[in-house]
């Protein structure tokens, strides 16, 4: 991932949106890519896992069936292969042209839950990160935070893809204290942003972030 | 994989058969699995990629599709979190039970096909093996050898999984020789079989190298 080396692209950038499930993602990632577009910029909305014909045949795989259909290795893995070839075929091509990427998840999203909350430990998610991404990761990273109390009744689990919602408080709670400390340990490339409030106020905040991180996408 | 410090198990053993598409291995393995069953032992014949149910799910994403459907790296993360789920869904279990478990391919064939005669390179395969694998690989593989010309014939392309078989004779003839160099560097754990003449002679050839490298099955 971009850290200490990080160089702001020239044109265009890769900005990934994270969070606990019902933070308020989906919403928030449109109205930033409005505000882009606004400014002439082409924006790319995507998500994880999927986001490429390959990533989305995975996702299949990931988001059905039983809570422990997967072990959190096999998981992690599937993970991978599916970012890889949304990374290959998907974002690589449109930053490539100049655009802005904007994916609801990528990389940390893995490690908060199947590294931090999941039992396979971050060791195994970081040797994984470096095999596949490297240095192909996001140049910024907004992490929307809010108290499970206030995210998880509004997480959509009406979709048959419930399988990491129903993992229970605890576990959502360890996502979140996962996420913080990503953003921690990495400050230049992660932006907290408080997701309390209206939806106004929140991309309000984030625009601020955005343009204070990505300054050449406002000139 | 078990390499110089092999020791064979007290009961049951994990035999991976490996090579080129139509070298007969299928036949082979049920020869095997008939002469060890016949001497009292539980037998469980598995395949890869796949044997396990999300194993078999991956399988369907893997043999599928365009030649260029995924790239190196995708289908080679793709092989190993169905690995990982055979390893862990069907072939542990049998092994803690104390069965043989024989494998229609396992980690070789990522080696042979995608890191040698593939476009990844052996040390990503090498990185990933040892993150998911680590020493739970095979007490014995049986490389099945013959020249390329006496094999493709046999392949079966009729099933609508001809991927990997379509790719072509220049190709098949690395992946040979990517198993070749496979056995030269695990001499304890690989034993090549001249997989010319007929079934029966090719069956006493498997059985005697068995009998050679895990005694214990047999006394």
């Amino acid at each position: 991932m971009a850290g200490a080396g990080f160089k702001p692209p020239l044109k265009g950038a890769f900005i990934s949106v994270e969070g606990g499930d019902g933070a308020g993602k989906t919403t928030q990632i449109e109205k930033l890519a409005d505000a882009l577009r606004g400014l002439g910029h082409e924006v790319v909305t995507t998500r994880e896992p999927g986001g490429s014909l390959g990533a989305e045949a995975i996702r299949q795989l990931l988001v059905t069936g039983d809570e422990d259909r997967w072990s959190p290795l096999t998981e992690a893995l599937l993970m991978y292969a599916a970012r890889a070839d949304h990374l290959e075929k998907t974002i690589e091509p449109a930053l490539n042209r100049g655009a802005v990427v904007i994916t609801d998840r990528f990389a940390d999203s893995t490690m908060a839950y199947q590294g931090v909350a999941g039992a396979l430990g971050p060791q195994t998610v970081e040797a994984l990160h470096k095999l596949v991404i490297g240095e192909r990761g996001p140049d910024l990273t907004l992490i929307l935070d809010a108290p499970i109390d206030q995210t998880l009744s509004r997480a959509d689990t009406s979709d048959g893809e419930a399988r990491f919602e129903n993992k229970g408080d605890e576990f959502q709670r360890k996502v979140r204290q996962g996420f913080l400390d990503i953003a921690d340990a990495a400050p230049r490339r992660c932006a907290v942003i408080d997701a309390r409030g209206g939806i106004g106020e929140v991309a309000a905040r984030i625009n601020e972030i955005v343009k204070a991180r990505l300054p050449h996408l406002y000139s």
